[in-house]
Parts: structure tokens; sequence; C-alpha cells
């Protein structure tokens, strides 16, 4: 049995590598999906597919529709998301990433510093389970195959 | 036909106040329930109905607890969603509710300045209405009526 | 019990009224909603709200968010949705609200001449019932008293 | 991992063809699935099997309850739904499809020329991507897997 | 809190009448809903709104779609289902109504003969309640109000 | 792609081996499951498993839980269902499996001579594909696939 | 806006009367449901309504089909659960009561004294709030009305 | 066609042993996953992932997060669950996975001994099937093979 992992959130670490990495170290049997990590090309999608737009919040709509196309369907075939907030950005729509998993049944694990609870507290109290570090995440994923 | 509204997003200003002035106004068949509004009780009811906390993350915890019963009780119930985002605050816990809606097949009329649209794009992508003012948001709700 | 009636469909013709009336003479239970009737409104509602647009597909873009979100609350409630074909217009919006009542397993009575029948195929074997006339829809709902 | 593709809408060019042969160029993991494109064939399916109909009406409404089975069984299988729209033909049964796709929560990306938006302007709202041509719809897709 | 049930199956005795007279009579807060109990004109109603139609298989195809447009809406606004399967006829509408009931979670109370119990074997562990008789039926009914 | 085929319905009679047979021979991707296809064992079933039961009513109790069990596993893995309903026993549990697969959104094709069509025609009605003999149903598959 | 609240669990104490009293006195705009709480009557209530069983394994299953249509119909109408822990009996029934109101999305507020926490971990999880007093459980409750 | 069961419920006993053996010289094409079956370590994961806690309340919350996840994963991925209640400890974990599986309509098999019947009964009755050992269950798996 095979599980699939979404990796939402921060974009501008190495979080994703590492866990991944240790995961094929582990031998766990994991695969994982997740956003467009370069940011510069996330913005620009929607002008690069459909062309050049008016002005910039038609730029960004015009992306948002080819990001979301491709959040949907990975979230979709998930078996579990993963999200990680960072200290940068609003982050609001890894928060979005996050709930529409939750409300599909899908479980949650949330990875942030204890320094950003105060303001992830509700998303916290919905996840299944909140750490600190890709590591414990991992951890937990791999306790499933024991 | 009455139609129930929960006012999600920003609880520091009064644009709650204000919509639902303007709808009794007009006499518009809404009713509109929404968060606890008063920062200080929503941060410390976890406290007040459950005792002292050993420390401020388990204090979180059991406040989000009851926040988000209120939420998703009051969330259930509604016929659509307002979501207001301001300039402070992370504001997760307003994206949270947005995307639960949206995943709920729960219409969602998302307000925000056009200077924070780049960070709400994926957000505002899956919402069925975006606008700049709550007045303008009424006046959608008004037209369901005509 | 009253039955809240979603009346989709061709807004160019005074079939609604006529349904209305007709209901109202023989007492029926039956509350009634629909799209936005005034065609010039309808298409303007967008800009009205939201102010001028860049072009035309924007414009669109705008007043079908507005319409969407109107539909979607009033479909949401119905407990049964008839939808009136006619002969003019593309009328791709009344053919998606009947599907999406269809898959939410509300039923639907589809009115439409005969002459219409082979390109609304689909439609029509997917629909409860296919009328001809306002009369004979309402007489369906009449039999459901008795 | 593989995506299963619908290709709703038009039957009459070769748009599905030179998406299938793009798709295998580039080495995409793309399956697709869609509606019987011999016109004629679809046309008299129901009186080949089920024999020959008292009427054009119920020849064709033999014909569309096996239609429907075929779109039924493939789209409920599909992980994404393309839907073109052409400027010939009603094209009822594509918004059909389409409408149905989203209801599912199944992401719809509709391709059609700017002429047609006017008419397509609330399915084209509720539909996850709008594009021009085929080509812009297998980017999109093929962004998924970058 | 007042239920309403719908009253499924066999046609051509009192059972109907005698429970409403008994629960009116206990004051139970229920409300009463069901097919049509006029066999004849349950037969005819295809035709009576329809016109009449080229052979027996088609008027009973026009009969049965609004048959099941009344017990499509009534059902699906039930809280509970009592289901009576008497000693003639098929009744397999009446299966129908009752495995549609449980299939969208409804508790369905199944009426019948003992000696009936064989061929309704299936149908029977399915149901939430077996009884002989609509008095038994009413009973268990009335202990929700206790 | 390969289909999943439950085949419901009269087990007394050769219909699934010839349809098993013509599936193979026409190399349709196509797995077919079913009921236990002898009677006695079907019927004794529940005493076989949890040994003897003090009445006839708790011995088919007994098997009931444990065919239902099946049906239950198999239905809701299969994508089309076909039902069979012949001249001889109520079939009640037959009706039953059609309505489940239907309510579940599951297309079921129905197969049984024009004789029984007025004890039917509410399930026919219901129903994607209405039949006269297993080689018709067989051929609408094979259309999928085409 | 009212909310019905389920009371399930403990039936041996007064915990029902006080809470019930306690929401009067606040006016609070709630309505109370709940199982039946004579502990012979719900023993006996299947050997009353269906008459003498041939073991106690069968008037027990007499008793809780009629005990379930109860739970099952109360349990899909109430808007939260409140789930009463004490530490006599299995209480299997309760902890079924809670995971299907979790299961339905329903908010569940679970009151146990701390001292069974350790074997309630699991189900505390997945309630939206764990207290120790029904006061506790309907000072929650209050705050969404505030 | 190959079944996925998750074995829920006692882990005191070596019954899962038993059961997969068996599965295994039949050749049954069964996967069986469950619960950690380690007491300790199901009681100390929490710790051994988060983190030394404040008090045994917290420690059991940390422990429960992760077993809940590991649960959630596997059961929604089975096809069937067996249940299995011994006489020892509360259970209530294994009572919220049944009903769990229940209300997401997965049948359930629940092992028992008949002395326990008593206080299982509410759940025993919304069980597909109840028997008295691994072995009864097994049967009954296997039949659907036949």
């Amino acid at each position: 049995m095979e599980l699939l992992v979404y990796l939402a959130g921060e974009i501008h670490s190495s979080w994703r590598t590492q866990l991944k990495e240790q995961a094929q170290k582990q031998n766990l049997p994991l695969r994982f999906t997740g956003p467009m990590e370069d940011h510069q090309r996330s913005d620009h999608i929607g002008e690069e597919i459909l062309g050049s737009q008016p002005n910039n919040v038609l730029k960004d709509e015009a992306a948002s529709s080819i990001n979301n196309l491709r959040t949907q369907i990975l979230l979709s075939k998930s078996d579990v998301v993963i999200a990680y907030f960072g200290e940068q950005y609003k982050q609001w729509n890894s928060a979005m990433d996050a709930a529409t998993a939750i409300t599909l049944q899908k479980p949650v694990i949330l990875i942030r510093d204890e320094k950003l609870h105060h303001p992830l507290k509700e998303l916290a109290n919905k996840a299944q389970l909140v750490v600190q570090t890709p590591e414990q995440a991992l951890k937990a994923l791999s306790y499933i195959f024991e």
C-alpha cells in the first residue's frame, strides 16, 4: 500500500527536498506531489499560457486559475496533506489548501514553528496533527507502516 | 425566503455593523452571524471555560476549540459567506473559513482592497465574487431578491 | 408542505408569469424563484456593482459571477427545477442549471417544443420529466399534492 | 501518476486527435476518453441496439440513453474534463457534461473562441480555466507534472 | 419537533388511513405523505398530462416519470419511511423506494406479514426495523417522542 | 481502462455465463461480479457460518446479513450494474440492488421481457437503459470502448 | 436562530435535567433531544412492540433496532451533539453516537471526568471540545449566541 | 479483485495473526491493515515524536492525534472493517472505528463473545454481520469470492 502525500505551503525553503530524501532513505512507500515551487513561474504561468493581461489583478487571476487547477487535481488524489507555514508571506493559499483537505475529510499534518501558533490556532485545532519540523511529520507517516 | 449570511474575517473594524444597518434600511430579508468580534474575549474564551492552561500554545488550543465550535455550527447553517480581509494580522482563520465554505459548495463573496489581491489570488479565484467594499457585497445580495 | 420551485431557462417570454398565476388560482403551495428576467440588467449587473471593465469578456465575467451567485443560492434551496428551452439564443446557462440540479439529485422538469428535441435529447434523458407546455409542468406539480 | 481526461464537446473537428498526438509527443502521462465522435453512429445507436422506434423523439430517447450511459461511466472515472465549444450546433449536451463535472467537484477546462464568450459566460465563470485553443489546455495539464 | 413520514408500499388497503387516524388520536407530531393511492389514476397520469402514447410500454413510461417525480420530491423531504408489503403485486416500486431511502441514510420501517419474510429477507436486513402491523410501526415512532 | 460490472438479479438461468463468454470472445475489458448463484447455498449460508437458528425468519436473517455483506462490497466497487428480472420469484433483492446503485449515482442497465414492463415501470424509468436481452446490454457496454 | 442539541451518553444521572434548566434560566434558544433515559424501558422496548423473543440476544436485537431508529432520526436533525461519559457501564452506544456525529461533520462536545481521559483519548481527539462538566458545555453553547 | 480489510479492536490477543495466517493458507485475495498493536508504543508515540508533554492528559492527546492519523488514512482506504471486542478495557476507540466505518457506508463485521452482547447491542444492530470468532468472519469474507 502506497500513500500519496500532497506537500502544501512554503515554497522558499528546501523542506520538500529533505522530506523526500529522508522518505527514500527509509524506503517508505510514499509518493509526493505539491504546488509549483518556482515562485516566478507560478506568478507568470497565467500570462505564459493565456497571453498578456490588461493589469496585475488580471495577471494574478490568470495565474491562480492554473495554479488552482493543479492543486485541485493533485489534492483530490492525495491520501494525506502536509502543510508547512513559514514566517514570510501571507500564505492564504496554504491555509486554503489545508482547509479544503480537512473539509474533504483528508487528514492534515501542520508544520509550523511555535512562534506562529497564535495566528494558526484555529487551523491547528482542525488539523489532525501539529508538529514543528518535517522530520516529525515523516515520523508520523512512517508510524502508519509499522 | 430569508438568507442566513455568515460574516467571516476582520474583526477590528465596523464593517459588520455598517452592513447590517444598510441591510435593515433596505428591508432585505437577511440574517447575519459571525465570529466573536471582541478580540480579547475570543483569545481568552478557552481559559474562561476550561480554566488556566499550562502555557500559551495550550491556551490558544483551548480558545480555538471553542471558536471553531462556534464557526462550524454557524457556517453549516449559512446560505452564503462574506469574508473580509484587512491589511493587518495573518487572518489564516478567515482563509480557513472561506475555503471551508467553498468546499461545502456554499458561495463566498470576498471583500478586499485591491492592494491585497496578489496574496489572495488563489482564494479569490475560488470565491464566487470578489469586491472591494461591503456596499458592493450587499448590492450583490440585494440583486438576488429583485 | 410548501415546495420551492426554481424556474430556469428562457427569460424573453411570459411563461413564468403564467405559471405563477395559474399556481395561485389553484392555491397550490408553491413558491417560485428564478434568474434575473431583465436581460439588459442581467448583462450589466457586473459593471453596475464592480464598475467599468476593460473589455467585453471581462464585463461578461463580472456579470456572470453575480448571476451565478444568485443561481447557486436559489438553486440550492429549491425542491424542484423547471427549465424552459425556447428557440432563440444558445441557452448554455439554462443547460448548466438543469445539469447542476440533476447532479445534486434534485428533479428537473424540462419544457421544450418537440422541434427542439434532437439537440436536447441527452438533457431530456436525464430530466425526470419532459413536457411541451408550462401547463403540463404545473399539472405534474399539482399531482404531488393530490 | 497518470491522469484520465474526458474530452467533452465538439465532435466535428480534429481537436481531440491533435491534443492526443501532442500529449504523446511530450510523453505526458495522460489517458483520454470522450463521447462517440461519429455523429451518425451516435444518433443511430439507440435503434441499432434497441430496434426501430415509433418516431424521431423516441429514436432520440433510445440513442441518448446509451450515449448518457457512456458519458456517465467515463466522466465518473475522469480526473479532469476538457470541454470544447464550437460555433455550430446547440451543444446542450456539452454544457450538461461540463456542469455535471463541475458539480461533482471535478475541474473543467473550457475551450472556446472569444466570439462565443457572451453565451458561455455563466459556464465560463464556473469552469476552473478558460482558454482559446487545445494547445493552451494541454499546456495547463502539462504544468501539473512540472 | 415534527417528523415527516413517507408511507411507501401497498395502495390497495386502508393501512395509511388507519395509521393517520391513530397518530391523530395520540396527538403525535407526525405529518404523512405517500404515493398516489388511486391505482387507475397512477397508471393513467402519464397520458392525462402528456397525451395519448403509441403503446403500453410508453404509456407506462409516461406515468412512471410523473410518479417518480412525486416520490423523489416527497422522499427527499421525509425524516423516516414506512414501507408496507402486501401479498399481491410485484411491488418492485416499493422495494425501490425503501432501498433509495436506506441508501440516503434515512431510516426505514418495514411492515410485512411473516409469510413474506423469505423473499423480503435482504431488504428486511437493511431496514432499521421490521414489524408485522402498522400499529407496531406507529408505536415505534411514538417512542421517539417519549 | 477496465470496467467492473455487477450482475444483479435472476440466478436461475445461465444469462451471466452467456454474457461473460460473449464479453471474452469480443475481448472487452470487463470484469464481472455478482451474487451467489447457487440458491441453496445462498439460503443456507447464515446457518453454515453462524450455526443453527431458532426459526426460519432468523435463518433468513442470518443468511441475508452475509448475502448483503457480499453485495455491499461488490456493488460499491462496481462501475456499472446490470439487473436482470425474470418471471419467477418476488426478486425484491434485485430491485433493492438496482435502486441502491441508482442512488449511489452508478448507472444501471435493466434487462426484462416486455411482459414485465408494467410492474417494473418506476424502476425502468430510473435505470439509465432498459433492454430485453443480455446481448443488448453487452452491446451497450461494448459501445463505451469504441 | 435556534439550535437543536442531541444529548448522548449516560442515562443514570440528572445531568440532562440540570443542563435544560440552566439553558432555560439563561433563555438560550436551545432545544434538546436524546435517548430514552428509563433504562428498563430502553431494554424492554423491543419485546413491548415486537412481542416476546426466543432469547436474550434477540431481545437485545429487538430493543436496539428501535433505540437506533430513535437515535438516527434525532441525531440527523441535530446541530450539535453533547456526549457525557460516566464511570459505569461499557457505554459503547455513546461512543457510537459521538463517532457517528463526527463523521457526519456535526460538532461533538465531550463531557468526562479527567480520570476517564486515557480510554477516551482517541474520541476526545476527534471531538470539537472536551470539558469536565455540563456547565462548561453550556457555556460553550452560550458563547455562540453572544 | 483484492479487498483491503481494516482489523479494528482488541490488540492484546493474537486474533489478527490467526486471521492473516488462515487467509494466506486459503489464498484469499485479502490485504490487512490495523492499529498499532504494541500497547506501550501506541501510548508513547505522542511523546516519542512531539517530545515530553506537561501532563498525562496532554501525553494522551499527543498520542491519540498520531493514532487517529493512522486510523483515518487506513480506514478510508479499506473495503470492509472487522472489529473485535474483548472483555478487557473500555475499547471506546474500537467502537469509534466501527461507527465511523458504518457512517461512511463501509460494511463492518463485529466479533464478540455472546456474553458481551448486551452492552454492544446498538453497535451490533448497525453492523452488517455479528459473529463470535475470527474464523466465522473469515468464512464470510471467503464467501464473497466464491
